[in-house]
């Protein structure tokens, strides 16, 4: 079964840039949130905020609502690693629910830490169409909240209320997921982590700490959501993605002028074992899978970058059993991604 | 630049056996051999027993003569690598020449540590074809000698008489290479190392002492010549490599029955390796090979065993660097064996 793919927005750069997140956090007026929402609340919210996605006729074909109740554990954990949900999200016995889009580009959690969160994704660097997006919806949200006779929660110098005082303000999260395998090998990424904090930017390893393991995949997102627009903070981010970028092309080009045999080595070398292994961890196609993009990124393969993208999420553990409708201990699931990356990639 | 195979007799047991080498080592009487040997001495045996087979009918199209003078290092250390001479014939500066059969099976060492050491190389387990071919080949070289008024050094009770004692009697080191991947696995090998010592055999590592390294090839061999027919050692001989290959073929049974799936995983990725790698080391190569092999003889793999063989010789440096006609570093050795193992494995 192939999973749909999540990318309807098309950015530029995506030889390094994965994709772009923007998340809006917004809370109903005068509904408790947070430890003090009662089931009741909860219910409440789930019902008012969904509707406004379900019933309004430009949204009503896009949005599927996919109640936390009737999810299947491995479905809960798969939309955690396809990061449509938060580990909070799927861990909650309130009332929950997740509006999706078909893509599964633009997902609306209900009754998360706040009453809403509201996600679009797009491929590539593409900041300001995701943004461009995400304000149409909340748009659309609020405009159907207060023909209900309801508010978002929001106050003229504070903005908008959130459960968590970080995210007061815009509400604005703006992240890139950069694959940075060259920053990464030449121990620049530590300076660059550094030099990102002091402009209120954090990056940190996506699929986990490990550089190799994570796919040498690294999400860099604003830190401040207070004080300044939406547009400010994202052109602030939207700046140093771009500096980063640069510098990660001119990393790639020193590695492979340095060398360009044993670049040719490594990413070949990944590409026929992605394409042979009868068995396979997660861990080491993540590793393969960063070398194998490089490659392609790099043109010493042939391939197609968003195949790569797409894996990267389908291999992951719940996910790929899913898709696989398999029920796995670690070896069943070793030899359901080797299959699958072979089929895809062979 | 295809090496010309030197497998002519064809034995039994490929899967296992790689090949069957006899060896018999002789002398001139009347002439001073080992250090005694004078350069005048040395000549004289080039020529008397060099001419033996390239003046006689029945041989002299069949081989050609080699001086050792007239050999580049790299030429010298080839012939080592192949086991065609002994690493001291390649060192000496005394007259010595090296004639070897077209294919070469056949490699008669004129001045090593004896007068002659002529030896018979055939694929597969063939103890007694190889046996019967150096018979022939030792026959012919008495009877040449003979008619040119000269003999072996022989004697009635000691046997024919050799530099070293290790060698007197018979002069016959009869030797099979094994290639012994399961046994190397399980652990068995050692104790089967220890069996084979108080049965007058020795086993040891092919090229080199560690196992993967080496591509998991073992040679074993006898270390009594004296007091036995060369038919009794050889049967002795015989016998042990049978049950040797026994063990051997239940191993990798025990093997596949335990984990198919895991086997089926090595081998392919081995494969996938050898076929695409653009840099790759002798020992790294190895260990591929010895897996390649494995994986063809338990059918999980296409391909051809003789070739695995040919590949292992091919791709010792010194081989390689002959064949391809470079001088090269280690680069530049590992890029041409990638190359040389792409094109006949990819």
């Amino acid at each position: 079964m192939e999973q749909k793919n999540w990318f309807e927005i098309h950015g530029s750069d995506a030889d390094i840039a994965v994709s772009t997140r923007i998340r809006l956090a917004r809370n109903v007026a005068n509904i408790p949130f947070g430890s003090r929402q009662s089931a009741e609340d909860a219910e409440k919210v789930v019902s008012l905020c969904s509707s406004q996605l379900l019933e309004n006729p430009v949204t009503q074909n896009v949005f599927t609502l996919k109640k936390s109740s009737s999810m299947s554990d491995a479905e809960r954990v798969s939309l955690v690693e396809r990061h449509l949900i938060s580990p909070e999200f799927a861990k909650s016995t309130l009332p929950r629910a997740l509006c999706l889009s078909e893509d599964e580009g633009i997902a609306v959690m209900i009754n998360e830490e706040d009453h809403l969160r509201l996600q679009v994704i797009g491929s590539g660097l593409c900041i300001n169409e995701c943004l461009e997006c995400a304000v149409r919806i909340d748009t659309l949200i609020d405009e159907g909240l207060t023909s209900h006779g309801a508010q978002y929660a929001f106050d003229e110098t504070l903005g908008y209320l959130t459960h968590c005082p970080t995210n007061l303000g815009t509400g604005l999260r703006v992240s890139v997921m950069l694959h940075l395998p060259a920053l990464a090998a030449n121990g620049r990424l530590k300076a660059l982590m550094n030099a990102a904090g002091r402009l209120g930017l954090a990056i940190r390893g996506y699929y986990g700490e490990g550089s190799r393991e994570a796919g040498d995949l690294y999400q860099i997102s604003n830190r401040i959501t207070l004080g300044y627009t939406e547009k400010e903070l994202c052109d602030n981010l939207n700046e140093t993605v771009t500096q980063i970028i640069a510098e990660e092309r001119a990393a790639r080009k020193a590695l492979l002028d340095a060398d360009r045999l044993r670049m040719e080595d490594k990413v070949c070398r990944a590409h026929a074992l992605l394409s042979s292994a009868r068995l396979i961890s997660a861990d080491e196609a993540m590793g393969l899978l960063s070398d194998e993009r490089l490659g392609i990124s790099l043109k010493l393969l042939d391939g197609d970058i968003e195949t790569i993208n797409s894996l990267i999420s389908e291999i992951q553990p719940a996910t790929l059993c899913l898709n696989a409708a398999i029920s796995a201990g670690a070896q069943e699931r070793d030899e359901t991604r080797a299959a699958l990356l072979r089929k895809r990639l062979g």
